[in-house]
């Protein structure tokens, strides 16, 4: 290309929407595009919706006045340390008090394995970056977490899914999988899990399934990534011991507050091997330099000072009352072909359509009864979900779920309907990013 | 690899310091070494040794009473917006402030430009994620920002230096050098440069090359990022215009309130020709879903309700004092062979030493004298700067300079005099990365 017409073509267009860019982007880069999907969840934050699709927690359940007299008490004893720079690996105190927050789920670890990340999101990104080359495989649960979909993919990995069933990853499958791609010469970089109140499935992994799942991916070499943000907000009992509990050199375990206290500080971790964590650090340095030192140390106070035990005892009590809202107005209201789990803890549950109908064509149809819910295609990349949805009871109030539920059970039986009058129809997929925005309720 | 022969390695190197995963990580992960310099830089943060090595800004000069009241009075105002997730492009009230700060130097744009990033180190890393691939071609300054440089090469961005004087950019070595590349058909992706009081070497961009480096970058087809944290720190006048004020379709301006307010809250910017900005907030998503809408928040009432430009004055005065004091003390105590620019803004200034001295081997002779500096060569990809170093003035108070300055002035003429009889000796470099973290005054 010559430089007068690159020239020729920047002047065109000026000024205009046509990207004068659309040849120069990294190869990583191409598929970065908002699916117009996204423009209909925009629509669903409005007020008269009730949005089942956002995974928000509920911050009106924090004590304001107490958060708000911590934060300014941190200025006034720490304002110098709290407005500057902080360390790459993140503040020393908060990552001892991170490692008591883990031992609530049997592990032991020390607060040099920690780094701090903004949020688990981005603890995410960065292992991937420091794993994955381009065609390198990460295997997931099928459905899996969007948000990790999205870096995998970012990061041009093949994401290979394993079957999941109401216990969590079914072993069998887990271990034919890594036979298979290993004698088809796949790399296998990890194992990508939410093993506790999974997101989307709302489904936890058996006890005697940890057991096994460790044991399948240490004999096969394969790094776990244990995503860990709903391990506390279990309705029943104690909560459940950590994979990461039971082997220290071949699982990394992702923690954050943004559920047991708020995202909005955007405050998470990881915890690695020595070796992988030095690693995180240094790219940690160079995504962010360090992490905001003003939402470590206000995390930290309230820790230090706060009955943070029991306030997650508080989110726990609501969230159990919303996912029992969820699942009665379910039972009473849904057609007899629509199934869906039974979370015992965590935001979310996942239901499945009657044969025949295909969430991502009725969402447009959902929106306009006011209803909105995250088709599952967004869930898989391999095409698969159609006939999900994922419904998240973590937001809005019982009264407004249980109204949700009817209106979406109304869209649903009326799709049966045309269904049986005109035959089944699938829509085409646009590709792009089929789930809100965070900030969508 | 066999399952057995992965399962014995894995064993045998349980809870030692062995990295079991070095046969694992993506190619962009080998170079992720820190270097031993670094455990020199923590030496460096003890109370008794002048540190002119970090760029830390004197945060101290913050009514710190009204940033500790202002934080409360958010968390009582609007603590479930605070506390809540955010969209990933970032607070759409902040994002018109911005567009106010910015207009301060020339810059016409509106707040759907603008994406909130984790500092401007974030930004930095999203636009190096959205368009380099392995081998793309990345022009710098030479010297450039080595937390640029870190995260060009964590991307495996090829940096080429281009020639810098008194005045900035030479116009005819850029020129050359995208002419140079061109032929031998690199792909070159962006200008990266730092036009106002340049990290590391305090240096301005003129007005007339202003002009000349935007013609030849927009006849090139080159794409510019013009990294302009310290714009508004300037010690002479009204601040520069910005490159991307006389191009708004060729130039991402990289804005930052950690040296005009505080690093703390990790609040910087992009504002980027349109297809850019969709791309970088689908980038924004993936890697940490969104900033914190605590601290977005706290910057815009801080901007909302403080006399801001006022406190910019302030910092102004104060960052000008020790700078007179440092290039005071420099005039008055170093040897006649060494050199030195004249920042009229900013944090930094570039001093060469004499022929045949090495400033990373002076390093830890200097340490021990309780100095500490940062070596050139870490501002270069080429192994260019060993007979430089960076002498920042932000942090520590001017009689505090001047002492370090007496230090490293004694240490640089024992060199001179182990010169003159034994010879000159360069150090080899070992690599990784040579400059202090984040934290590091």
């Amino acid at each position: 290309m010559t430089q007068e017409s690159d020239h020729g073509r920047m002047a065109a267009t000026q000024g205009s929407r046509i990207d004068a860019y659309v040849d120069r982007y990294a190869a990583r880069a191409t598929g970065m595009v908002a699916s117009e999907i996204r423009a209909l969840f925009a629509v669903a934050s409005r007020p008269e919706v009730v949005s089942l699709a956002g995974g928000m927690p509920y911050v009106t359940a924090l004590p304001l006045d107490v958060v708000g007299e911590l934060v300014s008490d941190l200025v006034a004893r720490r304002g110098p340390v709290a407005l500057q720079y902080g360390s790459g690996q993140g503040d020393p105190h908060l990552r001892e008090q991170i490692c008591e927050v883990m031992r609530l789920e049997g592990i032991d670890a020390g607060p040099d394995d920690v780094v701090v990340t903004v949020g688990s999101q981005q603890a995410l990104d960065l292992i991937t970056r420091i794993f994955i080359d381009p065609g390198d495989v990460v295997l997931a649960e099928g459905p899996s977490y969007v948000g990790a979909l999205g870096t995998f993919s970012a990061y041009q990995a093949k994401v290979v899914h394993v079957a999941m069933d109401n216990e969590g990853i079914v072993p069998e499958s887990l271990a034919q999988t890594i036979y298979a791609l290993k004698a088809a010469g796949s790399r296998i970089k990890f194992l990508y899990t939410v093993p506790t109140f999974q997101n989307p499935a709302g489904v936890t992994l058996s006890v005697a399934r940890r057991r096994q799942v460790l044991e399948i991916c240490q004999r096969a070499g394969v790094l776990i990534i244990e995503d860990n943000p709903y391990g506390l907000l279990g309705f029943d009992g104690e909560p459940m011991r950590a994979l990461r509990a039971d082997n220290a050199d071949g699982v990394v375990y992702l923690g954050s507050f943004s559920k047991t206290l708020a995202p909005g500080f955007r405050v998470g971790w990881a915890l690695a091997p020595h070796a992988i964590r030095e690693k995180l650090v240094l790219a940690m340095e160079s995504a962010v330099l360090s992490h905001s030192s003003f939402t470590q140390l206000a995390v930290g106070q309230y820790l230090a000072t706060q009955p943070w035990r029991e306030q997650i005892k508080t989110f726990r009590e609501l969230y159990r009352e919303r996912r029992d809202a969820l699942l009665d107005a379910l039972e009473a209201l849904m057609p007899a072909e629509c199934t869906w789990t039974r979370p015992k803890g965590g935001f979310f549950v996942w239901a499945s359509l009657p044969e025949g109908l295909d969430s991502k064509a009725i969402l447009p149809r959902a929106v306009a009864e006011r209803v909105a819910f995250v088709p599952g295609t967004g869930f898989f990349t391999d095409g698969g979900g159609a006939r999900h949805m994922r419904l998240s009871y973590c937001y809005p109030e019982p009264e407004r779920i249980r109204e949700g539920v009817r209106r979406l059970a109304r869209v649903i039986e009326q799709e049966m309907q045309l269904r049986d009058t005109f035959g089944t129809g699938y829509a085409p997929d646009h590709g792009g990013v089929d789930t809100p925005g965070p900030d969508i309720a």
